[in-house]
């Protein structure tokens, strides 16, 4: 079986994209608390992008405000994409082994999902539940993109910062090679020091667009030796008049800018 | 409006009881897959406990596992508890700003629940969402109850262990008198030192039963000068035969064994 960094880093040469729409459909951005029209521009979006993205990124928070509608509402979403591309649970779960097996099992086999994003606090008997199937893979959070993310983030055990221990952590679970790495895209300097440290491993990069991170130098850091992933969510989605040929448009000129980049 | 900490002291005297029962009913468990019998289950470990539980703590993973179909059982589940009792939403989420303020709406006003557990690993900021309502609350995990929570949690920054500068954190945070601590009961002496830094907070202990933590040590370290709530979940939910006598039977002993423990 092929493990889920390979399958990864071939979509993204076989598509030649880097870019993970990221889905946010949130009613203050949509403008309309209607569940029918929130559903119907996350599929707008997913048809606006579909040639330009090698993944998309359902963040579950912005389903799970519905409770079980927004659940029902992800599942067709899901089916929606298909299967052309790499699908990740934007999740952030973490929880002891017993908790996280059922996680695992509501990720990978009740939604579909290929991956997920992992929170590292409770240590690696947490994650490893995410990591016995060789084709779905894990996403850990080393540094993530909002301004208080230094107050644990940045805590040196001894000469090391937390961000790399997470990275260490990480390096240590890849027996599968399908575990990688979450960075922010408004820390280009961990992004240097983690891409250094996690080489055969993909780092998932959020935070380029609405956050106000530089999409050329995390492009340049971010696939050195190696691949990454550059998240795109509001940027797309909610782009301009929020039609479909604005939509297309952002995405399109987004993925140029990832090739300009490493010209 | 009275706070969440306030509320929770005064329901925890009313009840004389500290007694948190944690609903995590797996098919692996129950033996069986048939959602119509974990429901009812989960109903059945409701109207056993009643009299004994101060507050219910579903665990969101254990509903999600069924997607939309899952967090349909878990609005019928908060449905059929009402509101005598303290909802706690065990969730650990954790999220920047934007993504958090989706996971407080769904926790708080979609589900209803009372409070939420959170995981603090983004920083203040990603906590904030969850505060602005006088009468929710958070519980930030500070110290897990899992073997490798040492992993992180133990990292000392300066000479200042994570899982207490956690509870600094919550200090500062705490302006509502809205926000308290996870301690997993198997960390008995972080318990001590967490119980000594978070004057006014509440503790809520997971670990008791089939994780191993001793019940007795829990409840005294806890409850000094402050209250704790101790969670119980299988030992409870699947005691014995699985009958309501079995149930309640389990339910009655663990509160009169918190009762004794104080004596």
């Amino acid at each position: 079986m092929e493990s889920f960094n390979s399958i990864l880093k071939s979509r993204i040469h076989k598509r030649n994209s880097w870019l993970c729409v990221g889905l946010d459909i949130s009613p203050e951005s949509l403008g309309s608390e209607n569940l029918v029209y929130l559903k119907e521009h996350t599929f707008k979006v997913i048809d606006s992008t579909r040639e330009y993205a090698v993944a998309y990124k359902p963040n579950f928070a912005f389903f799970e405000r519905w409770g079980a509608k927004g659940f029902s509402w992800l599942e067709d979403t899901i089916d929606y994409i298909g299967f052309d591309h790499i699908l990740i649970a934007d999740a952030k779960r973490g929880d002891i082994g017993n908790t996280a097996k059922q996680y695992a099992y509501s990720i990978f086999e009740h939604f579909g999902f290929d991956c997920v994003t992992i929170n590292p606090f409770l240590g690696p008997d947490s994650v490893v539940p995410f990591l016995g199937k060789k084709d779905k893979g894990v996403f850990l959070l080393a540094k993530t993109s909002n301004a208080s993310s230094s107050y644990f983030q940045d805590v040196r055990d001894g000469n090391t910062f937390l961000y790399e221990k997470v990275a260490k952590m990480a390096k240590d679970l890849n027996q599968n090679n399908n575990i990688g790495l979450v960075v922010g895209a408004t820390a280009s300097s961990e992004l240097k020091i983690i891409r250094e440290l996690s080489s055969g491993m993909p780092i998932l990069i959020p935070g380029v667009g609405a956050q106000g991170g530089d999409l050329n130098s995390c492009m340049r850091i971010g696939n050195k030796n190696e691949i990454s992933l550059i998240n795109i969510s509001r940027s797309i989605s909610f782009a301009g008049d929020m039609s479909s040929k604005s939509i297309k448009d952002a995405a399109s000129n987004f993925l140029n800018q990832m090739h300009d980049s490493l010209k």
